[in-house]
């Protein structure tokens, strides 16, 4: 499934935990105990854009965006869904798909450049994956 | 066009003009001049989440956010397109896409939060409406 010459951007690998791979996209956990917070990124070397994508990749990756948000809103609470892509910083594409409570660390704001962030403990991390890899379905392969 | 029963929300028509209308969305256009930046909105009434619109609503919001995208990468200087669904603060169902250069006010952070919008001059926000305008084509309608 992995697309040849695709490599994952160190900046990326260094802040997530694997999580599970969909037809396009792998599917990351951001190692920030603070949000339930999942980033999709397509196994398609040297992509930026959305609108780079030929039609049917930008039709395949909304799909797992809205599969991905589904199951993270059926997994952890959530008052409000936060669907980015934004790549300032690294511009390898990828996106940010969150589940946002009233309560949680940066409310109502965004989370991108909110602070610090804070790691999972060991095995919470694992946890939160277990539960997660267990809601995707086949539907978005 | 409009959807029977859908109204803007009061806190998105305060702070936007309008541009266009394709055949899901109404596109507007952030009355910030600090940024090229576009918000639509699914003239649906009572929707949230992108999740819970029907597929082919789904598919179709897609397709224009895409299609905004394209239209403004286009128009005005662009080093990186941001795209973003966040709503935590209005509800009703709305997509950002902007157009960041990396000496814009916030570069590299997200826009939302930041700081205080400034209002386009007169006559400013016609000149971007107008040359915005005569880029949309019906591809997406």
């Amino acid at each position: 499934m992995r697309a040849i010459d695709f490599n994952l951007d160190p900046s990326l690998q260094a802040c997530t935990h694997y999580v599970t791979s969909l037809s396009l996209c792998d599917v990351l956990l951001m190692n920030d105990a603070r949000f339930p917070w999942l980033v999709l990124v397509p196994r398609r070397p040297g992509m930026v854009e959305m609108v780079d994508l030929p039609s049917e990749l930008q039709q395949q990756l909304w799909h797992e965006i809205n599969h991905v948000a589904a199951v993270l809103r059926d997994a952890v609470p959530c008052y409000k869904l936060n669907i980015g892509a934004l790549g300032n910083i690294t511009r390898q594409l990828h996106v940010h798909v969150l589940a946002r409570t009233e309560n949680d660390a940066a409310w109502p704001g965004p989370v991108w450049g909110f602070g610090q962030a804070e790691p999972y403990a060991e095995g919470e991390s694992d946890a939160r994956i277990a539960l997660l890899k267990s809601r995707f379905t086949d539907n978005a392969s």
